[in-house]
Order: structure tokens, then C-alpha cells, then sequence
């Protein structure tokens, strides 16, 4: 298999399924839109699992699961819902199959559903369903369930990772007694992202709230964080609805208050999804292959051995074996790579591609001289160091780049911020810069969907604690309070 | 709600859905065979995953993802396969919704699907059908894939964990260059779910073979373990398949051996499901709830505070605070619950009924007198212990609990391999006693069903090692090579 990459200059859509496809992280599979989680993206997810799980547990929240089909009917309770979500689903209409007189097998006609069955997009609706019965009194509130699950929508054009039919997420859902307590939860768990977007994929965003178009469909309020891709494209990374008791109503969910009087309880609802491992790809990798952060890597450390002979590679081996246990006591996930399979120029290729953090190279010369390479992925940088105490200076060495590969994207982002103050410049910018574009807009939708039409740039968000400035819409010259963010997103 | 629970003696499927519902394990859905897990079950599933995840990796596996959906074609591929499993699916036929002139939503008619696609009821073909993409030469293999995910089969008859439309599982699927290697993968497998068993759930098993008849669809041996619930049937609780080159022959997965030949692939698949919830509730509960097994409790210890007045409360929760800290520098998992909601007996019989393996009680005289009231989930012993090293008592403890738990299995299940020489013993053993009943079987499928019609009792396993012992059939009198286990099953 040829592992030759095409370079983002010469076609970013192209390089980034490259790197996907040949960096082992996703493969297409048979089904249309779907994509197999390759064990090495799978890896990365997990970690992202284990991160964001603990977080959320941490934040008092509890896991359960709900089923995967939504009966057709309950779409239609949420008004607003129905208008966002309900159209490009995968529908169960039949429950059997049979044998095909002409060979293979066929859908068994007599097996039809009395009311067909919606593969979840989200579940809100079955949730709020069972909140129903598990709601009664003020004693029973918050409620704070999360759950892991795959969800379906039908979408027409996909990109591995960024946008599949099935892909996997986590929403959490959550009832409260007031709205400022959900409110204030819709907010935590917007924090929660943003701080493990920053902290674990060292990817920078800004928090901020949706316009009203750009809302999920049934929520009052939506709160996002976005991220910027190296082509100058926003991402939104994650979102965190205030729903206040849009569901509640529809779904007759009440509890009585202290003061034993009914009340609809309010609600949020948050998730984030398998296209963070896109973002991740995009947000630092380069030509050579994935740049993966440390707290995420798969593998933090690898290391290869280069020898002639039999006698110099066990030398190398003993010596390297305590190395890794010295490296597993920091907790440091190590990979060491001994197999005969390749040489050591091909495997030094490999990982690049893959991009694990640190690569220790070990041959025999560097034995007797007791010292060792290290290399970072990030910047390539080398250094010979010696073996006393370097499991340390590894550990210290991966702080330092899961920290310089944020001060990188976000000096790159900070970079891509830019004010425009006149059509021609917004578009100009738009088409020549790319990045989030600060403009005044003056506050309509029929404005917002215009300049969509004319650039397909969206509003990405009003940041959070948005400074308040009077000027003019970019667009219609009308006055204005505030500027927001414009970008082309994924 | 009633916590009254229906006493075994009375209904044992009562007193199981009892349990499981006002345990707070599951709850029923709005979708006909799908349940909720509800968080305190989903706890008790989320510590089984993380302790199988580990013996997965421990032992060499990845994880990984692939589709749910399964184009239709794809079950005609392996003749058994399609035999054994494609008859009760949930069928996607549709993909787009739409609104109804009448209100609410419709299926789009429009948007019908080529192909209709199934719900995975197990994933070897959508995997097969990657794996030939993967495999290429014997320096791919072996590959050890495992996925942790939902499947449907549409089932007609449901029960909470036992058997539901969808459940969630794990199943491993792993290519192998040798058939001695498929076969020597396969009985690992089942050596780790057996161990699973007996380790962590405290459920004695019985490791075998299963007879033709029994044998997954599309496998050349199906390995399992079965347990044995308190009403004397049994229960599969795991199942770990030779493959043979059935589906890589049926999806053209070759490789090329180190003689530069190509070869067909050898397979293995393995899973264990959310049913096993259902096996720990059975084995070790009683008439006043679930007995949780330490090792997979969520909670191991509560404490419950008796106090009168904030004062004494504040003592209370003060000496708590340290003890708590105490425990879980001991890892253990432990729940203070000083919430003034309920009073404590209504705490005793609320953990009682989840089942937490040891309840410390601390009254304000206990304070003064530095003891507490230390009493086991499964035997009911109360013991006054001083403060002084509580924590390390309690870690003893639960060590005994788990034990004894399993021990007292052994003895139930041991008690309950009962050897029947002629027919008549044989259907009385079934009817009065219950449990395996061990008996010679001439070899034939058709024996085996003409037991199976007359008394529902299968062949549960062809235990591993069986001893060889010649005999008569039980139902023909036909020579027989060894005895076999039957039994009646969930």
C-alpha cells in the first residue's frame, strides 16, 4: 500500500481522507455514508471516552441507555423538533425476512410494523418519554443521564468522521426543578467541552451561542464551541442546548414542586461526536501524516531498534525492556516495535504517518554510548540523550508538546480572528484568508440567510460575554449592537 | 412506589421482573422488546465492559467499529448463516420522512432504498466483508478485533436483560492463518468469559461444546459456558465460535502464506450481552432484592447516618468524611448517603433491594463508643466493629463476600447435576428438581429433538474433557459414547 500523501496545498479535502484512510484511523464500508472506526481511530475515541466520561461522572452525571428506534409518532409531538430533525432518517418498516423463491433473501411483506420505527438522530423524544415516569416530585431532580450510543441521519453528502449517516456520540440529558438551574448546566457542560477540546485536543475554541437559526431544533437557547480548521474552516466541535420545557410539555413530564404544585420540569441536552477525531486530523497534522497530542495518542512513546544481526538485537532488547517499564510507571503508553517485518526508515515513516508523539531510536553504537534519539512528531525536533533518566525527560518532553501544539493552533486561530468593516472586504477575506470573520450584523434572519446565499458563510456564534459595540451590518448597513462571528464551516 | 417484591416461591418470573424494575436496573420502553437501562444497571454493565475490556486487551485485542446497518445481500452469502439468522430482523427500507397532510409525520415514499438494509443481529458479514480489504498477506494476520455494541433481533417474546429486541453486547471477530490457531483463540475466549463468570459475577459455569443442532449459524464449533439459575434452568452466558473458512470463503478473504500461496482465512467470533445482568440477578438475589457481587457493585458500601438533630449530624458526617476517604484509598467504591429525604430504615430496605454488598450504620452512640454497625447483603450478619482499621476490615470483607457468593453458587449448581438412567427418572428429575440432568444420547439430531419436543429440555453443553463412559440413550436406548448435559433454559 503506497503511503504517499497528498499535501494540503495541493488538495486539503484530499490530504485530510489521505491521512484518515492511510494514517488507520476509518475506512469506507459497504453501506452508503457509514464508516468502519479503524482499531487505531478507535483508540483515539476511546481515549476521548475515557476523558470526557470521567469529567461528566465528575460533574455528579450518571450513564444509562436508551433504545435505539423512536416510534415514528413521538416526532411529531415537539413542534419545533419535528421541523429540524424529523426528515432524513432511516425507517424500520418490516421485522422479518424470508426466503427469495428466486434465491438470496426478501423483506417478508406480512411482517409489516403497525407504526414504523426512526433509527434515534438524537433522543430527546424517547428519553423525555421515560422522564415521564421517572419524574414526580422535586425529590427526584436534577436529573443527570448521559449515554453513549450511535445515531443515524441520513445525510447526503459524507466525509469520514466529519459527517457519516451512522456515526457514534454521547448526549447527555438532563431535568431540573428551575431554569436557572438548567441554564446553568446547559452552560457547565459547554465549559466541559471547551476545557477538553483545549486540554486534551489541544484544539482552541470559542464558546459562544447560536443564532436563532442555527439553533437545534427545539432548544431555547444552543451553545456551541468552534474550532478552526488549517484551511481557514470553522468546525463546530460541540453543542449544549438550553431546552427550557419545550420537551416537558410535550411529552406531560411535571413534578411537583416544594410547595406541592405541578410544575413542567426544564431540561438540557448536549453531545459531542466521532467528527472530534476529524477536527483533531485537521487541526494539527501536516503533510507527513497525523500529529496526534499526547493525551490522546494511542501511543505516546514508540520506539525502534536498529541492529544487525541476532546478537545486537538482543542486546538492544534487554536494554529497551527496562526502558519500558520505566516509561509504563509514568503511565506513559508505549509501543515498542521490534518486529522483523520492516526496516527501520520504513517504520520511522510509519509512525510519522500515524503521529505518534515521540519516537526513541536505539542502535547499537548509541548502546554502548548509553544514549538514545528522541524525536518529537510535532516539530521534528532531535535530540541524543542519554538513558539515565530518560523516561523523565519523556515525560516532561510530552507535557511540552501536548502544550506547544495548543500555543500553535492558537496562535493560528488568534491569527484567523479578523474584523472587516465593508462588504468588499468581508468577501475579500471570506475567499483570501478564511477564518472566523468579525462583522456587525444587524440581528435578522432574513440578513444572516442572505449573506449565507451570497458567500456560504454562516454566523458560527455570538462569543459568550460578547463585547457590545454600535456599528453597521456588514450587509444592509443597519444598525447594529454587537459584532458576530462569521466563517465557511464544515 | 411499592417496593414490595413478589416472593420466588410465589412467581419466580415475577419476582425477576420485580427486582430488575424496582432495583432500578431497567425499565420498560415505548418501543415493543426494547428496554431502558437504567442508571444503576448501567453501572452494573459499565463495570463488567471495563473488566472484560481489559482481559480483551490483556490478551491482545483492539476495539473497533462498523456499521450497524447490513445491506441485505450480504446474509444470503454463508448458507448457515442466512438460515440461522436472517429471519427476524429489523428492515430500513426508507430513509427520508416527510410531513402528513394529515398531521404529524409520514414515510416519504420517494425515498426508498435500493437495497433495504438490516439492523445488525451480529456483525461477521459486514466484518468479512472489510476483512477482505485488511488481509492480504500472513504478516496481517493474526487480526484480533473486538466491538462493543447494539444488535436487534426481533424477538417475540421478551424479557428485561433475558431477551430483548435490542441489547447491547461485545463481539469479537478475529482472523487467524491456521485453523489451530482459530481453535486455540476460540477456547481462550471462552476461558475468559468463563473466568468472567466465576470470578467477577461469582456465577459457577459449566465450559462446553454445543451440539450440532445448538451451534451458531454458520459456525464449524460453538463453544459456551452455561450457568444455572435459582429456579433450576439454565442459562447460556456466553458463547465463543469456531468459524472454520465459512465466511471467508463467502466474502473472498485470502492471504498469502510464507510460502507465497494464497490460503482462505480462519475465523473466530465470541460475544457476551446484557443478558448477563439478568444471570447475576437470578443467581445470587432473594425474596428482599438483589445480592450484587462486590467486584461489579456499584456501590460496595453505603453508609447510612442515624441522627437526631443537626447536631448530632454534624458529628456524624464528620467521622464519615474520614472514613469514607479511608475506603476508597482502599478502592473501594462507597455511597454516604446522609440525604434527610428518608429515614434510615427506609435506607436499610432501599439498599437492601439494590443489592449493596455491606451497609455501615453509625448512630451518635456509636460515635461516642467509636463503632459501627457493619452488616453483609448476603448473609444478613451484623457485626459491631471499632473505627480503628474499619476500612481494611471492610476490605476483607468484601473479599469474603465475593467468595462466598460463589461458593454458595457451586454448591446450588453442583447440587443441581443430577446423572438420570432411564426416561422416567429422566422427565422427573426435569419436573421436580430441575438443574443439568446428565445422560447418555445416542449422537442424533433427531433424539435430540424428540426430547426437546417432549419436555423442552436441550442439550446445554457436551461438557470440555467429557469423560468418556458407555451407555444407553436415555430416550432410544441406543449405544451412547458419554453422557451429556440437558436441561431446561431461558
Amino acid at each position: 500500500m503506497s503511503k504517499e500523501i497528498t499535501s494540503r496545498a495541493t488538495d486539503y479535502a484530499q490530504w485530510y481522507n489521505d491521512l484518515v484512510l492511510k494514517g488507520g484511523l476509518a475506512d469506507y464500508s459497504a453501506v452508503r455514508g457509514c464508516m468502519v472506526i479503524k482499531p487505531y481511530g478507535f483508540a483515539v475515541w476511546e481515549n476521548m471516552q475515557a476523558a470526557l466520561d470521567k469529567m461528566f461522572k465528575d460533574t455528579g452525571h450518571v450513564n444509562a441507555y436508551f433504545p435505539l428506534f423512536i416510534p415514528k409518532s413521538f416526532f411529531s409531538r415537539e413542534a419545533a423538533h419535528v421541523e429540524g430533525f424529523a426528515k432524513e432518517c432511516a425507517v424500520v418498516t418490516h421485522y422479518r425476512l424470508k426466503n427469495d423463491p428466486e434465491g438470496g433473501v426478501m423483506v417478508d411483506p406480512e411482517a409489516k410494523l403497525e407504526e414504523e420505527l426512526i433509527i434515534r438522530p438524537t433522543s430527546e423524544t424517547i428519553i423525555w418519554n421515560s422522564y415521564r415516569d421517572w419524574i414526580q416530585s422535586h425529590r427526584d431532580l436534577p436529573l443527570l443521564i448521559n449515554q453513549w450510543a450511535n445515531v443515524v441521519r441520513w445525510e447526503m453528502r459524507t466525509r469520514l468522521f466529519l459527517r457519516t449517516a451512522e456515526f457514534l456520540w454521547q448526549e447527555g440529558h438532563t431535568a431540573h426543578a428551575t431554569r436557572e438551574e438548567a441554564v446553568e448546566e446547559a452552560e457547565r457542560m459547554l465549559e466541559i467541552y471547551a476545557r477538553f477540546a483545549e486540554e486534551f485536543m489541544a484544539v482552541p475554541v470559542i464558546r459562544g451561542i447560536k443564532t436563532a437559526s442555527e439553533r437545534f431544533a427545539g432548544a431555547v437557547e444552543t451553545y456551541c464551541i468552534e474550532a478552526l480548521m488549517q484551511d481557514g474552516k470553522a468546525l463546530q466541535a460541540g453543542t449544549s442546548h438550553f431546552l427550557g420545557q419545550n420537551f416537558a410539555k410535550a411529552f406531560d413530564v411535571k413534578f411537583s414542586n416544594k410547595d406541592n404544585q405541578l410544575e413542567y420540569v426544564w431540561a438540557t441536552s448536549w453531545g459531542v461526536t466521532t467528527r472530534l477525531v476529524g477536527a483533531l486530523v485537521m487541526t494539527h497534522s501536516d503533510d507527513d501524516g497525523l500529529i496526534l497530542p499526547p493525551k490522546l495518542a494511542p501511543w505516546q512513546v514508540v520506539i525502534v531498534p536498529i541492529y544487525k544481526g541476532d546478537e545486537q538485537r538482543e542486546l538492544i532488547n534487554a536494554k529497551v525492556n527496562g526502558l519500558v517499564k520505566e516509561l509504563q510507571a509514568f503511565g506513559i503508553r508505549v509501543k515498542y516495535d521490534n518486529s522483523d517485518n520492516a526496516r527501520p526508515g520504513w517504520k520511522f515513516a510509519e509512525y510519522e504517518m500515524k503521529g505518534v508523539p515521540v519516537r526513541i531510536a536505539i542502535g547499537a553504537r548509541d548502546l554502548e554510548q548509553n544514549l538514545a534519539e528522541v524525536v518529537r512528531r510535532d516539530t521534528r525536533e532531535k535530540r541524543v540523550v542519554s538513558f539515565d533518566g530518560i523516561a523523565q525527560y519523556v515525560d516532561s518532553l510530552l507535557k511540552e508538546i501536548q502544550e506547544s501544539m495548543f500555543n500553535n493552533a492558537k496562535a493560528y486561530r488568534d491569527e484567523h480572528i479578523t474584523p472587516a468593516d465593508n462588504w468588499d472586504e468581508f468577501e475579500r477575506l471570506l475567499d483570501e484568508k478564511g477564518g472566523f470573520i468579525s462583522a456587525h450584523w444587524d440581528g435578522t434572519a432574513e440578513t444572516e440567510a442572505t449573506i449565507k446565499e451570497k458567500t456560504k458563510a454562516t454566523i458560527r456564534c455570538i462569543p459568550l460575554n460578547n463585547k457590545k459595540e454600535k456599528g453597521k451590518c456588514i450587509l444592509t448597513g443597519n444598525p447594529s449592537e454587537q459584532r458576530v462571528l462569521f466563517g465557511r464551516a464544515y
